[in-house]
């Protein structure tokens, strides 16, 4: 990737696009973005956990997902929109802990096809430990075709 | 898979079991259940959308595999717990209906390892459209097994 | 999907291009096709086993991909070409039959992603068995588009 | 991981088991083993190509999984083989080196199930370029239980 910066401008409209919908009902912050790099945060309370007490594996993909989405967003045109094409996470062990952050890098940057990796810490007690392993792969859509989309539902 | 049956303690048990938690903050309802086989449902909302007003993909993502899940637990032991070790989602055009619907059967049905297709359909004007696809991968992991973990945490 | 059909001379050209290069060093054989449907066959051999003699993960890896690919081929203009842009498999059991079958249906077909669904059987004593379950996603590439990126190498 | 070591006996007993069946057949190296590591090589040749004459992603996908299983044979005991249950590999770029570079690393190891990620690479005039990202999903087995499991074929 080459040398680039995000203005002020992009970063507080990628910032306030980040939150809304269901990432706020979720409660996901968005902690730092630079070009290609996004991480994120969550304080871990009882409307996250699955039937066990851990941490739900819908609450880890949501975040790796989220996640990679505005890594890709922060090295795509003003005119793009991103699209989650798929992904695949592996959980590695229980979220217990009462955070989680999430880290996610774009490891390949297409024309219209990008793909990033993306990870979840459980954070206990200052220590961070991963707890899943994502690899997502993005499409940049411009937004004209993407309201094309959302009439015509393909 | 052999024919067997669910009986009425493990249904409602089952029933108890899927909606609390992360479910519950997203408001997915498990619909019907049998061996191997779960469906669940979702009426969408504002709560469940991303940036451009399309059902967020973590919201299929965790409908997916949760169902999963639950397909999965229909089929092992009653002290077994169910954790998801991985899954792949395909996200097939963008969810703009009112409700969502998901069907997961167990594929494979092995000593410890389980594997489910689930699939999240877009229902609008009472037309169901595919909108995701998933593979996940599932363990049966004794209780016991299971509260050991917590503690440690690998 | 709508109902379509493959010219004789076109099926005769996927035919040749299905049988080429690693496919020919595997030995898969192009079954039948249809739009939006493949089906291929291998003659099981030592040349194909893995350390403990049963078949290896990548001539199931290879055998679902490329299946894939040419049910995606069937449904595109004859000036695209096919690209895997990933796939993700589950290995269900261990394939100790003479003869692997691969059934490949595009289940999303959009513009330019099209997404398969890949199964691979076991066959024994005339008896399949499902021994490996792949989601392939695939993108239609103009043929001039394709040369400039041999070229170029992103 | 703790620091360990694989004996100069176990480690000829592995590279011996590597290279045979289908690994033979595609010419994979192993180059070198540490625990929890492994890398391996692929002098390309026309066998290997696809109908554009790209490396066939078939090709990425038995080195990505090969290499990342040799990784986790590294770190279980003797008496234990190791077995793919899954793994989702995206390919980044045509790959069009004279040779494939691929690392495999375990990202977690439990007591039955592993987890690696693999990274292919395609080398040419001495330059590597990132061609290909797996995650592996592998479980170990005692050698008693595969037998069984071969006679049976679950």
């Amino acid at each position: 990737m080459t040398a680039r910066m995000l203005g002020e401008e992009r970063t507080a409209f990628l910032q306030r696009d980040f939150y809304q919908g269901f990432i706020k009902t979720c409660g996901f912050k968005l902690e730092t973005l630079e070009p290609g790099l996004a991480k994120s945060s969550l304080e871990v309370t009882k409307a996250h956990s699955q039937q066990d007490d851990f941490v739900h594996a819908g609450v880890m993909a949501t975040m790796a997902d989220h996640t990679a989405g505005y890594a890709a967003f922060s090295v795509v045109s003003e005119d793009s929109r991103i699209l989650t094409l798929e992904f695949k996470i592996n959980f590695l062990r229980p979220a217990v802990g009462e955070r989680l952050i999430c880290r996610a890098k774009v490891v390949k940057e297409g024309k219209n096809i990008l793909v990033a990796d993306s990870e979840v810490y459980s954070q206990r007690d200052g220590v961070e430990k991963l707890a899943a392993k994502a690899l997502v792969t993005l499409m940049a859509v411009p937004v004209e075709a993407l309201r094309a989309e959302e009439t015509a539902e393909g």
